[in-house]
């Protein structure tokens, strides 16, 4: 009979660089104020994406999630990434 | 003279629902396949607004980015949000 697996869940948080125009918190911005919400001063925005590993050493999982940002989540030009292992 | 802002920022993390088909995110975990990056098990997304408030009570910031979220930023049929304020 099998183990259940081992899971490491590694979270990567892509948002832009301070002085990158991001135009989707513009927009959220403005409608926020023209449905009257606020004041709210500033909005930014970040994606998030959440790698999950079964049986993977969590060393190697965070390695793996730092090969995903650097060959296909994020551009180095104008994003800025965070990576944090999810406590389970 | 003025003292500084007061700043308040609450984070708004808006993700799909169980059940609900995460496009992004199964797009992801293919690429990573055809990138040889692996094996990752599952790939969620997740969307991030951090909305800023100056010199407005951290009570009525909540408020007021629970009013957003419920008026523009989510759609309770498909997304789970939370909210957390973010310390300083």
């Amino acid at each position: 009979m099998q183990s259940p697996a081992r899971r490491t869940v590694v979270e990567v948080r892509v948002e832009l660089k301070p002085g990158v125009m991001d135009a989707e918190a513009e927009s959220v911005l403005r409608s926020l104020g023209l449905l009257g919400i606020g004041p709210v001063a500033r909005v930014r925005t970040a994606k998030v994406f959440s790698l999950e590993f079964d049986d993977v050493e969590p060393s190697k999982a965070e390695a793996l999630a730092r090969e995903a940002v650097d060959r296909l989540l994020a551009n180095p030009v104008i994003h800025k990434v965070a990576l944090s292992r999810v406590p389970h």
